[in-house]
């Protein structure tokens, strides 16, 4: 029998993509499956959150990041669901696929906790559509704040609160406290962008949880001299239009804020869920698939989970952390056991994880790192922050773009994608929300009817 | 009285930045009102709806470039009507503002001579959301003809009909054929993207008419050879799902083309409709206002109009043409006669235009210009377009990363802004479109249900 192997690949995020290109001279077919036509380099997607990026800048289209792999095609489409037992993947357009190996990198998605409710009123930050909603929403509390005279009304819109103090939380609280004490601070003419309040929260009792002890106290450190407001220990018991309902260890409490970033937890797609049923995998709480130490789903030895959607364990026991080198690093593994498979070779060894360390920027120049055990933060850390991100991206070529946008940016200040684009949410209520507020403004005190 | 005089500028376009900009040092208080947060280069919307550029790359934030003028506040809202007898402004969020002088460059917007329905399948392009939108549209198009088996179907999806050629049009239509003859040539696996065919069309008897005809025949030439099928006085008689009717010489014709641009005529927008109903001024046909030779509406000397919303006249009774140009020069002419009337200065003499030329371009290093009447084409115009269009951009931060953009992608032909992002209406139907034509892929003909 001739027939080459056929591999489909589900997602085109850090475990896709390097599992598509770690196949590109196996003698597989390989077919690669995303509902989107890019690739999105999520760590800088707070950048786009605030403005300092387009989107385009972190995001590449998969067709031509693989367009010399002559043996993948990509199927722009949702995946619906997944047959292990005929060993075919079911495309939301009605078709089916059939696959010998089949790589399950979808992803995850932000989690609210079973408080779908509170997605309205705080965006998370997982893709290109809610990074621009999220712009959108820090830019228009500055511009509704500019026109009320109303003080209470004005802080509760200067007040900008983000839920979650990982990595994503910690940038974006780093980026805002930026745009308002230095990115806007010429722009308005009734409000000082600099009274903005910043707050971060975690129920942890720390910030960046996951980073050694005296990094994240260094983070917290640069973020009090930035102005953000750190609350630790803080548990979220309601998100509504108006602000939060928040724990403390003094009781409930109040806070009016009109922009809530979600910056929280995440959980495993549709698919996930799917996938897990039809194999009977094991889950943990957040529904990621247990996978046996060569990255497949127990008596599915064709079927390879990777990245966010599984859990693997370190040597110690410990589940490895749902970062972009976990899932590169699977990626690759899981293609290379297949091209052993397909060449008849015996298995490789179980899949280890190499943790080149953990980043996460704070602002200007500045960062904390933990880089194969050498604690950083300060200058030298944002160095290797941007050399790290740099090399990823300069696969692609919005390399050279992001260099030069951060060079701009880190001498003048300036923020050049500040765009206010689309039909968020919040854009509908835009007029209506500045009319409930007229009544306060100086510009009302002498309307005539017309 | 020591009351600083008031002016207001509606639009904060090529006209009213020019004139917010006049106004710098005048002692004067400015509100500049505008329903976007961003000043657009529209004359390089096309590179934003081809993949070239990000909106972010040609789009400044109003507030940022105006954070000098100290005596200048912007206001993010709707301007919803015009009382020129009280000198008031009606905004969208209820509140009036009082004005001695004011300045209306309202701009124009797309019309479709009446067949509203077409919009919905013949998007047009004067914002940064329908150039996202025409984006989506191309890219899905080759994404659908990839997965479509059928060789008439795939013929639909892969030809592309641009509706008018002017400058907009002859853009488009050169864009889009280097998209598919160079960018996307390695990308797809089923189809060539070379296959397609893409249709420029006009009513006029010749393209770019605004232009002198020697310029004319050599844009054509160029499209020629770039691939494009142009047609000539050709008449668009209906416009729906599956593409278009129209009428030549030789009677009715069918034309299947899933995607359809629209770069035709333009009107008023609705607050100048308004505006000449408010001060019974003359209109042309499209709505424009006529003005005075000191751009102002007749019997209301403080009431000045600029930009596309103004006709105007040269010396020789000729309409002035709706370019950036006469926008430009005008909004600066009209700031510097509120200056001198402030001032007690004598008036000064009447507008007269400029003209510095017209320029187009029409593929990599090719564009025709026509600058202080020297006719240009190939090379040395397109080095005086990019020369010309960056010398503007130069005021924003934009600059560098437009430059390096071009010569990355001049040099490779790739485009980095190739995302399909948003919730565009095509976006809705991708599946639904794929699932009708799906039995006739190879994927299909193995289906079996899950």
């Amino acid at each position: 029998m001739n027939r080459r192997a056929k591999v489909i690949i589900v997602g085109g995020g850090f475990g896709g993509l390097c599992a598509a290109q770690a196949l590109k001279s196996a003698p597989v077919d390989v077919t690669l499956i995303d509902r989107h036509n890019y690739h999105l380099f999520q760590p800088l997607l707070y950048q786009v959150a605030t403005g300092s990026l387009s989107a385009g800048e972190i995001a590449a289209p998969l067709r031509s990041v693989l367009s010399r792999e002559k043996n993948t095609r990509v199927f722009l489409v949702d995946v619906l669901d997944i047959d292990p037992l005929s060993k075919r993947v079911l495309l939301a357009d009605g078709a089916s696929l059939e696959y010998d190996s089949l790589i399950v990198a979808a992803g995850s998605q932000s989690s609210y906790y079973g408080h779908e409710a509170w997605r309205e009123w705080a965006p998370s930050l997982k893709s290109v559509e809610e990074a621009i909603n999220v712009r959108h929403k820090i830019l228009y509390a500055f511009e509704v704040a500019e026109r009320i005279a109303d003080p209470a009304q004005r802080r509760a819109w200067l007040t900008f609160a983000i839920v979650g103090a990982g990595a994503t939380g910690v940038e974006l609280a780093g980026a805002i406290a930026e745009i308002a004490r230095q990115t806007l601070k010429n722009d308005f003419r009734s409000i000082d962008p600099k009274e903005a309040q910043i707050i971060l929260m975690d129920g942890a009792p720390r910030v960046l949880p996951t980073f050694p002890e005296d990094l994240a106290e260094k983070a917290k450190r640069s973020l009090l001299k930035l102005g953000v407001q750190v609350e630790t220990g803080v548990m979220v018991k309601d998100i509504d239009k108006e602000g939060l309902t928040i724990q403390t260890h003094d009781g409930m409490n109040r806070m009016d804020a009109r922009t809530v970033i979600w910056a929280g937890g995440v959980t495993v797609p549709a698919l996930g869920k799917t996938l897990a049923s039809r194999t009977h995998a094991e889950t943990d709480k957040g529904g990621r698939i247990k996978v046996c130490p060569d990255l497949t789903i127990a008596n599915y030895p064709d079927l390879y989970v990777v990245g966010d959607l599984a859990i693997a364990l370190d040597p110690k026991g410990t589940p490895l952390p749902g970062v972009a080198q976990v899932a590169m690093q699977q990626g690759t593994y899981a293609a290379k056991a297949i091209v052993r498979r397909v060449q008849g070779k015996p298995k490789q060894k179980d899949f280890k994880y190499f943790d080149k360390g953990s980043l996460a920027v704070i602002g200007r120049w500045s960062a904390v790192a933990d880089a194969f055990g050498v604690h950083m933060s300060g200058l030298p850390a944002w160095l290797v922050w941007a050399f790290i991100h740099l090399t990823y991206i300069v696969q692609f070529q919005s390399r050279i773009l992001v260099f030069i946008q951060w060079a701009i940016q880190d001498l003048t200040f300036s923020r050049g994608a500040r765009l206010i684009t689309g039909t968020a949410a919040t854009d509908f209520n835009f007029n209506k929300e500045l009319a409930s507020v007229a009544k306060s403004t100086e510009a009302d005190k002498v309307t005539v009817p017309l």
